[in-house]
Formats: C-alpha cells, structure tokens, sequence
C-alpha cells in the first residue's frame, strides 16, 4: 500500500487533522445502557458526524487488543503485524534521547529488594520524579563498562531509559522482571545468538547498578524491560509526502510520533495548550497528529462518568479545530479502553471523517459505537485511515488510464 | 495469525461453545417473505442476539460455497484456501480410521453396472449398511496388492473407507466416479508424477474387486473419490492453548474435529443427547464444537417448512447451554443452505457472539440474516471467529507495548 500511495500521491495545499482520543471506544457499564462515547454530550462531535462519514477502526486485526505502539502505527498508516516496535524505543524517543542503528535502548524500573535480593516493590513506592533523576546521576557516575557507550536518563517516577551503544547488540534479551514480588529479578538471558553481547552487557549493568544502589532507600535496585532497536520504518514525509507535526503531551506518543519522523510540537500541559499549538503551528505542516490521553487514563481507571467527561471535554474544544477549516479531519481512538474493563480492548474505535469538499454523507447523526455500525465507512482496519485521508484531502491521483 | 495469537494466548478457565447449525443460512421462498430463519420461532436465539452482538459469517470468500471440509475448518479459524482437507480423510476419520504420513485415503462407494462396464446405479440401490459391511469383508479376505498395506472399512449404505499405507503415496489421483450413469468408470490417473504408485495401486485394487464382486447384486463394483492424503495442520490445543471437544453425530464432522485435535464426545443420536455430553463434558475442556446437521439436511431436500422447525428444535435446546454459563457462546452455520437451492451456497452465514462480560452490544433484536446486517460484527471471514472468540473469552493478551 505504502508503494502505491508513493506513486500516486500528490503535493497539495489541503491540511489533514487527525485527533486521537486514546483508547475511545468503551462499553455500556449495565445491560442496555450506553458506552461512555453515546453517554456524553457531545454536539460538535455530533455534528461533524452527521456532516461527514463514520465507521469503526479494527486497531490491528479482528480480536486483538493493541498496546499504544501498534495502535498508533496503525492509524498513522503502518502495519502494526509488519513493524513491530519495542517499548524500549518508545520510551527513549518520547523523553527525546535519540535511538540510531548501533543501539538498543531498555526501559529502566527502579524497585526495592530485600536483604535476599528478592523483589518487595516493583515500583519502588513510586519514587518522585527528583529521586529518579538523583538516582540516576548515581549510576551515571558509577556504571563502568568496557566497550560499549551507556546513557542512562530518568523518565518519570521510578522509570529510566537506558541506552546501550555499540558493534554488534542485538534486542533479543528478556525482561528482567519477574513481574511479580516475592521473587528474585531474573538474569537478563539472550533469546539469540546475536544479543549475547547485549545480554552480557546488561548483565554488568545490572551487577554495578546493585553496588552502586545498595544503599538506597527504597529504590535500591533496577530491572530492566523492552529491550529494543531501532525499527527500519519509512517516514510520514517520504511515504504520504506529508510535513507531519505531532502535539502530544504524554512521552509515548512523542515518541511513536518522531518514529514516524513527525516533528514534536511542544503542547504544553492541557488540551486547550494543544489546540493553541495546532493554530500557532498551522502554516507550518500538512497534517497534525493530536493526542488526548485522558479518554484511556480514566477507561484504565474504570471511571465510567469520567471517561464521559474527559469525552465532553475534548468535544468542547472540536471548534478550535474546525475553526482552521482543516480539509480532512480525523476523529478516532488508537483502541477502546472500556471503563468497565479498565484495560485496552480488541473491540472497534469510533471513526469520523469530516471533509467538507470530498466526503460523502451516511445517514448517521450522532458519533457512538452503535450509530458507527450503520456508518459510510463500515468497520475498517486502523492502517486503512490515511489512505482514506489522503483521498479525501485530495492528494492521490487516479490509479491507472 | 496463528502465529500470533500462539503469542498473545493466556490460558484461563474460560469456556467457549460453538454451536453450528449446519447450513443455517437460508434464503426466502417467495419474494418478500423471510428466511428460515426469520421465519421460525427462536426466543432463545433472539436473546442471545438481543444481549450479544450479531454479523454474518463468510465461509471461505465472498461468492464460494463450501463443502463441510472448508466450512468447519474456517470456524475453526483455520484459512480453508490454506489448508486443503481431502474428502477421504475426512471420511476415514469420522468412522476413526486413522490416518498418518505414509497413507492415503480414498471414499469407496459401491455402485452397479450393466454387462459392458457401464455405470447404471452409482450409490447402488443405496444398499443397507449390513450388505456394505458383508461386501467389505469380501473384499478385505479377496484383494491382495504387494508393496502397499491396504485397509478398507465400510461407512455406511454404499460408502466406504479405502486407505492405502506405505512409502512415496501421493494423492493427486483423479476420481474414478464418471458423476453420471450411462458411462464407464474411469481410470484412476495420476495428475503428477508422485502419485503415479497411488494410481497404479488403485487400478490394481479396481480390478481385482471387479473380479471378487462380479456375481454381487446390485452393487457389483466401486468407484473412487477424494484421494487425499493427511494434512500438516495444527491442533486446537498448539493454536489456541483450548482442550477441545467434538460433540457431533455424524462422522464428517467428527472426522472434521479430530484433524485439529478435538476430542471426539460420544453424544448418542439426538441433540439432546448432545446436550447431555456437554453438560456431562463441562470441566474436562474449555471449547465444545457442538455438530447440528439437520438444518443442512432439510434444506438440502428442499424442506423450507422442516428446515425452519428444524431450527425451532434447536432453539429449545439453547438454554440447556446457556444454563451452563459459557462465557461466550457462538452460533453460526458452517455455510448457508436455502432450501430453495436445494443445495450449499455461497450466502454469508448468521453469526451471533453472546459473551456476557465482554460484548460490546449493538441494536439487533432478532437473529435472522436481515437483522445480522445491521449487527456490530459486520459480514466477517469464517477464520475470523476464533480470534474473536478468544478475546471476548479474554484468552489474549494486548498485542505490544
């Protein structure tokens, strides 16, 4: 498809919007009643429905749940089967330290061990922000290891990002947590031949990082998950010739963002920020990737009547968007996080395209799960979207004579 | 997708039903007026329908009609372009033949002919099962062919078994059935040169059986159909990780379940005995394959008003499992068969999901193929079920980071 869209495509003026509401989708919280989505009022969202054309979005394949990474790779128009990302990458690219070719990058979790070395808190008791950073400048000023360049930066909270650089490191290296307390952390071990230097490595980070830490408390050691490297993937620009800008306030989606070779806008902290950054930032690019988290934050919580108000709140804000008269713009989540479920879903995302110029109208009127299924678009894959997009902002040629 | 969902599985105590209603789907008899289906009587369905969610099942692609073989195999998320079940194997495992990489298996069915070889009864007066099992034996004490291990087993009225063992069989051996009467039997001729030993041992065994039946009456030959050989093929348990259970009447489908590893429950001969063998059979598996056949048998005699109270009885029978409390529930058919038709066909397949803590429902009230159309699974490949059966039985985990 990407090949396709290469040879067609064709650079215009026309700006393509698309909004991201993480984990969208929901469930009727009692037998018959509405998702959080038909729950909320939601007038401009409504309206762009009734004017332009809806469906439901299949993140990945029918049945399968996708975490962020797939689920944004697929809407922004990449197989998530095909491109697989690992969760060390994301994190590294969404604090902004760069991953290239001869590196493999690895989340970090500070954690507390008992005088056994076994595992009482995998997270530390959520160390603050300043102790992960402190921490952090511990191991950066005691971790020696030959061969190998090591750079190490605190997320958030207990979480780092660790990066190894050099000849010959392979990602294929299991997780260090035992996923649960009570137990020893596990020996990073190869999977392959080819990230047995990797695994060694990590090995004698992890032997020095217990020295250095030991007397720490309560974050007296770390475990180590996602080891990854840099995947091959075309970007935004060189496959749909879209100058691409991402406003996300959350590390992740800046990261899933730039792995596309989208530029990160800085969004500030509120959605109202974002849609300030999208006006001052309008001239500048051809699509926006927006992301709003808090739609999955309160699904994750099982927050039903906050999900609907996190809902309500971004309808509020659709004018600021519609008010640049985007030619395309698009309204869906990466997947559904059902309240009730309080966890990402394999069930459909709503899906809105509004494009005054180019859509053709369906009969619905109202943007839910349930009024979708009766939708112009119909139940569609999530990597389908931006070549949808791309057709109804007018940038592909006709196919063939 | 096997291969990830091998990946994404969770094992739990959840159970899956599938109940298929063979042929299920129909077609109306008169302009304007309902389907089977839409016009029987199923309050039991229509709950489930109501509660759950609704689509159409396409067995293989859209415009194909299969036969049982790729019709069970795509609800058993097997792709039936993929995997290519011989008709001989199917028929040796339903009457537990067993058959293995060094055999091939072949459907014998007695036939008459007239002084000159022509074929002028092809199912033989459709001789009882007693007189095919008599002429069996004949056959087992009369035919001797050097370098092959030859088995024959009667099914049932003219049909029966015919496997051949030993080394470098292939199964590209057209049928000897010349489809009509007033024509010779054919040859049985290899289409490719591995099969050449097949072909030869096949004619061996036709003449010598042409010999020992001469003076039998009316079924004084046989002919050859469906030579096949075993398929490499996964079970239910390496896939999904689900103990699998076959409760099914009649051999095809047994035979069916049993290439992809389920256990085959004895269930007597109505379907409520089958419902006693899933009750009975509740804690030993986590997926049941319920077989009905007689809404395929009615609507192949053209039966529309049998064909609908043969879905009337199976509705009655739905709280028997339900009262069992699956966590999710299938029905479907493995293809439609309108008793208009007379026949399979290539007509999308009522598809109803009940999975009380997982499905997210839509505004379908009744079962029936209209009402499908406007259900939250659209019209969906076969193969795509059991995915969706795993994830609404929460047997799969969120697909990366």
């Amino acid at each position: 498809m990407h090949d396709l869209i290469r040879q067609l495509r064709e650079d215009n003026k026309t700006k393509i919007v698309m909004l991201v509401a993480d984990g969208l989708g929901g469930l009727p919280i009692e037998p018959g009643g509405p998702t959080e989505l038909e729950a909320a009022k939601t007038p401009n969202l409504d309206k762009l429905a009734a004017e332009g054309t809806v469906g439901l979005s299949i993140p990945v394949a029918p049945g399968i749940a996708p975490g962020s990474g797939p689920g944004h790779l697929g809407l922004f128009g990449y197989d998530p089967l095909v491109h697989d990302i690992g969760r060390g990458v994301l994190e590294a690219l969404g604090i902004g330290v760069e991953v290239g070719p001869y590196d493999v990058a690895i989340r970090g979790n500070f954690c507390t061990i008992d005088g056994d070395g076994i595992v009482t808190d995998r997270r530390a008791g959520r160390i603050p922000t300043e102790t992960c950073v402190k921490l952090v400048e511990l191991l950066r000023a005691g971790v020696k290891i030959e061969g190998v360049e090591t750079l190490i930066e605190a997320v958030r909270e207990y979480r780092m990002v660790i990066r190894f650089r050099g000849e010959g490191l392979g990602d294929d290296v299991a997780d260090t947590d035992p996923l649960s307390t009570g137990l020893h952390t596990l020996q990073p071990k190869a999977g392959s031949a080819g990230s047995e230097k990797t695994a060694r490595i990590a090995a004698e980070f992890l032997r020095q990082a217990k020295e250095i830490l030991k007397d720490q408390t309560p974050a007296n050691f770390l475990m180590m998950r996602g080891f990854a490297k840099f995947p091959n993937i075309a970007t935004m620009e060189e496959v749909y010739g879209l100058r691409s800008a991402a406003i996300a306030v959350y590390p992740m989606y800046r990261g899933l963002a730039k792995l596309v070779g989208m530029t990160v806008v800085e969004p500030g902290n509120t959605v109202a920020d974002q849609m300030d950054a999208l006006k001052a930032n309008w001239d500048k690019f051809d699509f926006f990737f927006i992301h709003y988290k808090y739609t999955d934050s309160t699904g994750e919580d099982g927050n039903f009547a906050k999900k609907v108000e996190m809902i309500e709140a971004l309808d509020v804000e659709i004018p600021k968007i519609t008010a640049l008269k985007p030619d395309v713009l698009i309204v869906t989540g990466d997947h559904s996080t059902p309240s009730r479920m309080k966890s990402h879903s394999f069930h459909p995302v709503p899906l809105l395209i509004s494009a005054p110029a180019t859509v053709r109208p369906d009969f619905v009127t109202t943007f839910g799960e349930r009024p979708c299924l009766a939708g112009g678009l119909g139940q569609i894959l999530a990597k389908t979207i931006m070549p949808l997009a791309m057709a109804h902002a007018g940038r592909l040629q006709k196919f063939g004579a």
